[in-house]
């Protein structure tokens, strides 16, 4: 049983995320402090600094000499089932196409770990989850946030007309104009069946975009820095790890004002719709979860390790994937509903996880 | 004698602070990052959020019941004798006038205690220090900062033309084309002694003013709490102290981080000149040890106390005036100037006062 203590203590680490939110919300909507372009300073601090330097500090600290393997499989298991299902279902739809495969992708694969993830799993199953949880939130940030970058761009450089000239180094100072004058250029072109032959540069563009992109190395360079001190046991000079500290600490903050900024410029709290918000939930709290189980099945998880697994797969939906989606514009709404009614029903639904595990 | 191991700590304390301000530069500078409008949000955040809440974290968490008197008085006579001898140097001089009274008292008698302070007491006094400097920490935050912004404010109301109209609620709202007519209907009026009758009206708008800034009531809120838990040993409800936390923690990193924006707006380093850069370090490395090592003497202080008292006064320039000074465009370049180099000689100025306090 979770005891009221435990239970308590999960509401004082998550109703502090709500605050922080709420504060933005308010300060935007109500007492104007911030004009859109000041919100959208704020927002930039957090994606080119906040969010890769607690990506550094996740990925730097997971000791990968002692991973569970059996986890690192299910994991990757759950996420390749996902893709193919939703790449089914958008085929056999007809409709949807890659944009909806990467909110899908986040809705039932990406949940919050790091924040909710674990005070929650340390509430339910002690501190040996949290070991546990530490490197599924390793594999999110060295795997799967940059794979899922790697598909936003795919699907930017999708949606920019192929049949333009070669990428060139212009291409990143590329005005609306020039995409209009692009735009009406391939009308008069064949249409998009030439896009498989033109794979190759589309990579190219990805990569070199990934390459731009701050959390690729703070990614990496968690990554080395993991295996080298966990390996020879060195330890950080503190004078490096206070650099690092004295903005990754106020990360979390300012991811979550950053989230509510966001609120306040859209027109309802609830802003891609009821219908869509049932089936973001949906897919967050029964296909995420569900496939976990199958995967673990397959793999053999068994006891602590299967319940963490699967009862980390129904957290509310993960802050990072919505900071892509917000920067890439795609579906930015369905992402910020589904963490904002997934954290007002996550404690009941990870009780009715906890319990059903139990049985 | 300090050992190598306290200078390092001392070093890993302040270098990050460097770094940050440093990306921050840089960002702006070299890679562009941020339009200035931008800045100005992030600027405003820390104004608003960052220093409100890590005020009223250090208030809240000193025990006023425990309070050195000795300390404190000595701490009010070198404010007096500083306020004092900058007004006669101002009138003497017949220049300057409440403007730089202002900056004088930020240079001489308002050091950066917070943040390098605690690391070089404590690796220069040991823990006892901390203590000492928390309260030096208390009455600058509940008493020093809140004096400063109302002589701030002050000046501000003493700028806008005193003929003008009796101020009004919509004074907040004025644009820069009332205050250009109100200029005009000044000169067309008597010369500024009238200004003397009209105190009142003028504090009024002081008052007014102050009741807008949030750091007034994070100070009034943390004193309140002081006085309550250490009275009745009562404990923050997790769920409010994390609520507040989750945005304080990077409140130190987001305040570097704005100073560096200020920075790079700025066409030099040595913001303010040669020249105003000499008399800002004397005023601060020189005049504010000197007028403390007074008022302690006055005051007997002795020991420990004497030392920590006299070494803290010696810190660079606090961060929280310079923040005020860019709020209010006074001065803000002698203040930027005053912390780049304050921290540049910091450890070398501290080392110094050490040995010589050891004689």
């Amino acid at each position: 049983m979770i005891s009221l203590a435990d239970a308590y203590h999960v509401v004082a680490a998550t109703v502090p995320l709500y605050v922080t939110m709420m504060l933005a919300y308010v300060s935007v909507k109500w007492w104007k402090i911030f004009t859109p372009d000041q919100c959208s300073g704020i927002n930039k601090f957090v994606a080119k600094f906040s969010i890769p330097l607690l990506s550094f500090q996740i990925i730097s600290s997971n000791n990968i000499y002692k991973m569970s393997l059996k986890l690192v499989y299910a994991d990757f298991v759950q996420k390749l089932l996902a893709f193919l299902i939703l790449i089914t279902i958008t085929k056999i739809s007809g409709r949807g196409g890659l944009k909806w495969v990467i909110t899908g992708l986040s809705l039932t694969t990406l949940p919050n770990t790091l924040i909710l993830g674990i005070p929650l799993m340390k509430a339910m199953y002690k501190g040996g989850a949290v070991v546990l949880l530490a490197q599924i939130i390793f594999l999110q940030s060295m795997i799967w946030y940059n794979l899922l970058l790697f598909l936003y761009e795919l699907d930017a450089v999708n949606t920019r007309p192929t049949a333009a000239a070669p990428p060139s180094q212009g291409s990143a100072g590329e005005t609306d104009t020039d995409r209009e004058v692009q735009s009406k250029r391939e009308e008069d072109a064949d249409p998009r069946t030439k896009g498989k032959l033109k794979v190759l540069p589309i990579l190219a563009t990805v990569g070199k975009k990934l390459i731009k992109n701050p959390n690729t190395y703070a990614t990496l360079m968690g990554f080395i820095w993991s295996s080298i001190q966990f390996r020879w046991g060195l330890h950080m000079p503190e004078v490096v790890s206070q650099s690092i500290e004295i903005l990754s600490n106020g990360g979390l903050g300012m991811a979550m004002f950053s989230l509510g900024l966001f609120m306040a410029s859209q027109s309802s709290i609830i802003a891609c719709g009821p219908r869509m918000t049932m089936v973001a939930i949906g897919l967050k709290v029964v296909g995420g979860p569900g496939l976990m189980a199958v995967a673990s099945l397959v793999i053999g998880l068994r006891d602590t390790l299967f319940k963490v697994a699967i009862a980390q797969a129904a957290l509310p939906q993960g802050i990072v994937p919505f900071v892509f989606a917000k920067e890439y514009n795609l579906h930015p709404a369905v992402l910020s509903t589904a963490i904002l009614i997934g954290m007002l029903i996550a404690l009941p639904v990870e009780l009715a996880f906890y319990f059903l595990l139990a049985i």
